[in-house]
């Protein structure tokens, strides 16, 4: 007779998430987990006043009830859970700047956060309740993008499809559900996964569309498995389940890698440049190059980035980005703004993606797969790039671990000065109110019962953006 | 330089849809869709009473506004459209008795209806305006459906998929969108697109959640497509598109087949059996073999039911039904109900899907997989069974056109009795208030403004089922 746990890894993983108790999960991990909250926050004030992110408050605003136990933290209205994690969800993935898994290319933050906060606010769960459920919701969401594999992500935006799932375990945590009521809420969630980078050919709107209904849609799995609503029991590795039909090389033994005792919230990298993960390996090594070989933007007339082939799959689309956002996808312009500035972060994007000398080093920058760095890839994201100068020279720089990964990772000043920038990028949070904010945010943990993060405004704009 | 129209079968279908007006609409195009609109209503009031409709509907009460424009029909209570499309959608295919289009093995009704008289109560559309979107979300979601082909029906729910997108058409129609804004919400629908079989080895709740999920989530893509919400416009055919990531047989040809001349909701089928529709054709056919040989269904000793491969997908899985709504997923419970009462109405399936009798029955049938019914599948459902009885005799029968096709379809007469009989059934409506509802129903496109269809009832139990 086969051992249970062999032929469930669904149900395995389940069992694992439902029974998380924040007693349990090791000191460093906590700590993690806070750091990502914070890191998280500052995300989700970046989205205010981004066309895609407003569009989706004001139907938060006309579909959903006038007020709720929820905080839509750009524009501090409220309302019910469901619309506080759609439009949390959105918001935190807009800016490029969310924290990112690299071996499940997945994009944690953005759809546990805003689902585990609404229904922590509605619940008034405690802080170590909250954290118990954002580790579920990490440890769920990394194992199933990994089991879902390359193959997937070619064609799927995994955040979408994995956080659906994610954001359905840190909710079903939250709300205390049993292993059997994890695994129901695993099933609701799964037979809605969806989200594709077909989006990104045009550079629409899609992607923060994702996130939040990801978010939303895995918290609804969650209440309606509370409330008795079954689902399939194998939908992730069953016949006719999620890999069955949106993957080819799916493995099912890293569902339940290590449960337990590898804690992969921990391996959950920080964003450091504003632009899509893909491109940040190579960033770091140009930054490298030019540093190590004093270049100024004007010295170079070509760059090689040698990149993996998801790098290939997601960046290649984008020849010419016509918005903001679509530049955040193109390899030449984050290494234009690199050349340019040093740095690549929100207001480099903002006000000189389209400049010409950016767009002139753009058309100079071009990617080629490096056989080395795919076969190391997810697991680790090598930066190699090749330099050639107007005087014939070529330099060669390789960065082993972008800026941000676990061994390279961001200090709490560090991710302090992240926030510090988002929130005044967007102007979603007056400086000293962000000085009470962090205070806040990094006692998280030690709160009896999460309750807004934010002051209530008097008749904060929810959806006057879009009249 | 190549056709735009032929290089882009998505922009085109979006912008016929687009451009659908009443004026247009063949009179016998539009007779029909109020025979579909009328028997909708039934099946709209079958779901009432039944565990996840009830489950959905209490998640609107907590998640959505108190009151709205829009009706839920099963408790007369109202919501904001996201709302009432969720659960008029879960509610309108629990039954399994709304229409099905052969040619895409799709089910328009349940999630074109909920989406398009939700919009229509919202905006007070006119009957005629109605009418026009409807007639869109047919026209798009039984070509999307037909363009996805038969290797996604074997892992994914048409209905879920295509059905999302045709919400999102028949949605953009009730807007008004132009032809660009039809294909942002085609975006915006597409890359929301799910809906897994795998639920149905379970017998679990997620059939109609995918239903009610493609209603909100199609409506969804229109509001945010009205806003200025982009989407991808290649999401149905473009390399990392719905069939690139969900068909291995998907025809972009199909996309664009005939549009304003074949008018493809005049091929939908009526369900008059209350049971999934591939077992339609076997139970037309073992009904056809017994009135045609007197035999009783004590006569008989086993059937076999020669079937397509579409059939043994979705019903193999279900070997013992554990639930009414598995039990319709039974070609052997099927078959048993209609030797046993010679019918497999919503009362045969309540009351006696676990009769000892039935289910002696049900282990006597199986199902073979026929060369000529899989060829001519989906554009022909065709029937044949093969009976033997204790005398050791056999008999065979075939039914070219199951009862409900558009060749041997339900007068409207039949259709008030289906009707009828659903409202009973769950207790919806009374029947004198059905009287005068049916005679609303049969004139909905002379209606100047599209309001409630039930009179509001004092405190109607929205949410009261699970407390």
């Amino acid at each position: 007779m086969r051992d249970e746990k062999t032929d469930l890894p669904g149900a395995e993983l389940a069992a694992f998430a439902a029974g998380i108790r924040y007693k349990d999960i090791p000191a460093d991990v906590v700590a993690r987990a806070v750091d990502l909250f914070v890191d998280w926050v500052g995300s989700a004030l970046a989205g205010k006043g981004v066309r895609p992110v407003e569009i989706l408050s004001g139907f938060a605003t006309s579909m959903g009830p006038a007020h709720g136990p929820c905080e839509i933290l750009i524009d501090r209205s409220s309302s019910s859970p469901l619309f506080a994690a759609l439009v949390n969800g959105a918001s935190s993935h807009v800016a490029e700047q969310d924290d990112v898994h690299n071996g499940s290319v997945f994009h944690p933050a953005a759809v546990v956060f805003p689902a585990a906060l609404a229904l922590a606010q509605a619940h008034r769960a405690s802080g170590r309740e909250f954290i118990a459920a954002i580790v579920a919701g990490y440890e769920v969401g990394i194992r199933v993008g990994e089991f879902l594999g390359r193959s997937h992500y070619k064609i799927f935006h995994t955040t979408g499809t994995a956080g659906t799932i994610a954001a359905a375990a840190a909710s079903a945590r939250l709300l205390d559900l049993t292993p059997e009521g994890m695994l129901h809420a695993f099933g609701s969630a799964g037979t809605q996964a969806a989200g594709l980078w077909e989006f990104l050919r045009d550079g629409a709107d899609s992607k923060p569309l994702h996130t939040g209904k990801a978010a939303a849609n895995g918290l609804m799995a969650a209440c309606l498995a509370k409330d008795g609503f079954t689902g399939a029991k194998q939908i992730l590795e069953g016949r006719q389940g999620v890999a069955a039909g949106m993957s080819s090389d799916a493995d099912p033994a890293k569902l339940t890698d290590r449960l337990g005792t590898r804690w992969a919230l921990a391996e959950t990298s920080f964003k450091f440049h504003a632009s899509c993960r893909h491109t940040h390996p190579a960033a770091d090594a140009l930054l490298k190059a030019m540093r190590e070989n004093s270049l100024a933007m004007a010295d170079i007339t070509s760059v090689t980035a040698h990149v993996h082939q998801g790098a290939i799959d997601v960046l290649g689309p984008v020849v010419s980005p016509a918005s903001v956002h679509q530049a955040k996808f193109s390899m030449g312009t984050t290494l234009g703004l690199i050349a340019a500035f040093g740095r690549a972060g929100m207001n480099e994007f903002d006000q000189a993606y389209a400049r010409q000398d950016v767009a002139a080093f753009r058309d100079c920058v071009r990617m080629e797969l490096d056989a080395e760095i795919d076969e190391a890839y997810p697991a680790r994201w090598i930066g190699k790039v090749m330099v050639e100068t107007v005087d014939g020279q070529r330099f060669e720089a390789r960065v082993d671990e972008p800026k941000g990964d676990p061994g390279n990772t961001l200090s709490r000043d560090e991710i302090e000065t992240k926030v510090r920038g988002l929130a005044a990028f967007s102007g979603a949070v007056s400086p000293p109110e962000l000085d009470e904010l962090l205070l806040q945010l990094w006692a998280i943990g030690r709160r009896d019962a999460i309750g807004t993060l934010l002051p209530a405004r008097e008749e904060a704009g929810a959806g006057m953006a879009i009249a």
